[in-house]
């Protein structure tokens, strides 16, 4: 894989692929993307943040992608959308060296199970491990050194980047894309505890991702105890996350970075939890939750909405301070509901 | 691997395995197990937490384990125990399609040094590493792609799953279940600084796992600077965790997802780490402590109980007016102080 | 590998190597590292830290690094110099089995590109996979069941331990040490909202290491948007890290365990953040900040300093009524201004 540096667009076509206005000369070619601060004269740019637009008058580009109210000052052709952030979004694929590759094929060195189905055009890369009873479908790229284990079904058009490993009886749906070092299928954390120390639990379930799912870095996704651990379509999930056992992730929700979802724990559709959050097992949230980075979610949230925890961060001096009171607190509220009343009885 | 769907078992078979009492008929078959309210008619569901005792009357499953006080209205044959979750967590391995597994022996693209050992009816998985010096015991299973490095020791009847990563000097005792991405002996983070930047610390010691340890997907526990890094027997370790240089923790202690703990932290036995608790480094817990979720330990603790940090969640927009207060709580305080010695001097 | 024992030092050739002077005997030989308390007499021991003076008179050590002031009460000969700690870091290198093998060569079960360039002495472990147009420089060890994605350059001298994955398109500087499990180069989490789902935004730039880079196990540093996520020289970053697209991290700054950085925040040169620390997006760090352990700080920090966020941890029960004062916060706040107030105008 080679970036090949020759591919260009005219603005004709880019436009006609997001349904923009192209203002100024069409047969322009552009080879590349950038901001508006670091394009060269054959890149598109993009103007999708206001704050930006100062940059828009003296920009390099080849051509912008812009909203019809800020074009104005555009010293070259430019592609006008309501959304250019969304029109960015979908042409950035054009570009990317990985995508529309021809499939090489299954790799000599790739261990696969007679007992295996692969699909067309199905990449199978070097020292894969492919178990009985998987299917892979159509359009699929395995990455090199990637184990997929018994009985493990992958969607048409997904992608596993090198070194993913799927454990058995995983479901995975279409397009999916799952990165390197990630694992679908571990067992979930259970143990009974028999008065000296831990029994384990088999994990007899599976794990279930719907379609256009992504999966970060060196990130986890349990298998279910029993009965499979549920991801809709649609969800995002960013390098680092833990998502325990029986856990469900509605459609379209995404996580960040380093997120952690204990056990049976079920968000809803549209939730967006932000770097590092963590969420108790057991818990609901409902649609359209958000919470804000590194909170630790304690209790159902069934209200859409905002939701946070913790306290700001500040100078460890400052801090020290406010951290002793902070044990102090309840004292303080009582003394102060005493002084209320002392003052009022007076 | 496949599921091997017609393994089943009497009533009479698993009582007594797990010493239970059968009430009905003890020829009934099973073949799988389940939640009550999931469960069919070839299914063993089980009873331990009360709240479920409503979903009882109604289950399809074909036996239930279940309480002694708590079977009257069970209508299918059931398995009477005074702990039906330690029941159900012993029953569940016969119903692992991992377990039991014959041995594979060694697979051929698997680069085995000639002065490594292995026991019998050990499994090495496709393209396998497994260095010179390695000692790997009677009954393990080394999933594919997984690396030994070099005087390894792996006790008898453990199983790594694809893609582990073990490096160097590294002790595991018997009947281990290391997951997938898991990595045990990698560097710990050792630097001294010479005024200008950081001067790398060889780390020279090992690591050394118990016996009966589980350690989850995409976990890292470092190997020691001088000296080892100290696992106990039967201590379980979720996914996402990380256990820095020289940390000891205590026999049958848990950690839960994303723990981290510093270097040279002694955690004691039977000590309860929620998902994303965070230790300090040098710290000593002692036996039997629990730290809820996300709470960041940065002092010792020597009584046992249960300990937290940090706020409960709140709406965002109680939460900004609150934790702008947390920046004044000192200040607070004070006037608090102030003010009630204005009035009692008043 | 196999652990050498047989190499060992004079104490003449350690003083030379460090610029320390010899007290006592310059051809004792030493052959191994160990603490005051548990070295053995062929082993060099270290006194760094005064709290471990009291352990000096006693020691087992064939030999001690000690600052001049210390070394009265030294039972055996003494390397003299004014840094300890710096000096055990020097050397610590002369006692690891790793360090200075001869290198093996490219073993035949690798897989490598014809298009990929090698330099002298690189040696490739077993079920490598290195693509077109990578180019490996002089003396680097690619540990077995590496993955190097196509245009990828790694600097001489680096070390890439068993089952790193490097995405296309990233540039390693010279002698890195990257740890097993980690993943560089994985696409950073950009979607645009189409206002039902999102659109994926394809990740177009790399990732840039400066040289002496360190990277811990199962850590990930994610490829930019636009433009290069950017590492410097010197810097050191543990296991379970997550650095997002667009970061940079300036100049010997050290990142703690379990740290998580999101996109396209600027951290300064010789910052320390502690393990768990998280970074919101867009922030900058200046030069010189310290963040304190599990701390969240979503504000640029323009000031040389430590800082931090959180509460102390404490007993649960003491917690909990603290944790619910804290929710009322802003009420006791506005209760105590009333109350002031009132009792001036009183």
């Amino acid at each position: 894989m080679k970036r090949d540096a020759s591919t260009s667009y005219t603005l004709g076509e880019l436009a006609e692929r997001i349904d923009a206005r192209v203002v100024g000369d069409d047969t322009v070619r552009v080879s590349g993307l950038s901001t508006l601060t670091d394009a060269v004269s054959t890149d598109l740019a993009f103007l999708a943040n206001r704050a930006y637009l100062k940059y828009l008058a003296t920009t390099q580009a080849g051509a912008v992608l812009v909203h019809p109210a800020h074009g104005e000052n555009c010293p070259c052709p430019r592609l006008e959308l309501e959304n250019p952030y969304l029109g960015y979004a979908k042409l950035s694929r054009l570009f990317d060296p990985l995508a529309n590759q021809a499939s090489q094929g299954v790799h000599p060195t790739a261990v696969v199970s007679p007992e295996a189905t692969l699909g067309e055009r199905v990449e199978i890369g070097a020292h894969c491990v492919i178990e009985a009873g998987v299917h892979i479908a159509d359009d699929c790229v395995i990455g090199a050194g990637c184990f997929i284990g018994a009985d493990t079904a992958i969607g048409r058009g997904s992608r596993l980047h090198a070194n993913v490993t799927l454990y058995h009886g995983v479901i995975i749906g279409e397009r999916a894309i799952l990165h390197s070092g990630c694992v679908i299928g571990g067992d979930g954390f259970g143990f009974a505890h028999d008065g000296k120390g831990w029994e384990k639990i088999a994990q007899l379930g599976g794990v279930s991702l719907g379609d256009d799912v992504e999966v970060g870095s060196c990130s986890s996704i349990d298998r279910g105890a029993l009965g499979d651990t549920l991801i809709g379509n649609g969800v995002k999930i960013d390098s680092q996350v833990q998502i325990a056992h029986n856990v469900q992730v509605g459609d379209h929700s995404a996580l960040a970075g380093c997120v952690g979802i204990a056990g049976s724990t079920k968000v809803g559709r549209h939730c967006l939890l932000g770097g590092g959050v963590g969420l108790s097992g057991h818990l609901t949230l409902t649609d359209g939750v958000q919470v804000t980075g590194m909170s630790l979610v304690t209790n159902s949230i069934l209200e859409p909405g905002v939701y946070s925890s913790g306290t700001g961060s500040m100078s460890n001096s400052q801090w020290r301070k406010n951290a002793v009171r902070f044990k102090q607190l309840d004292e303080i509220a009582k003394r102060l509901t005493r002084l209320e009343r002392d003052i009022r009885d007076a």
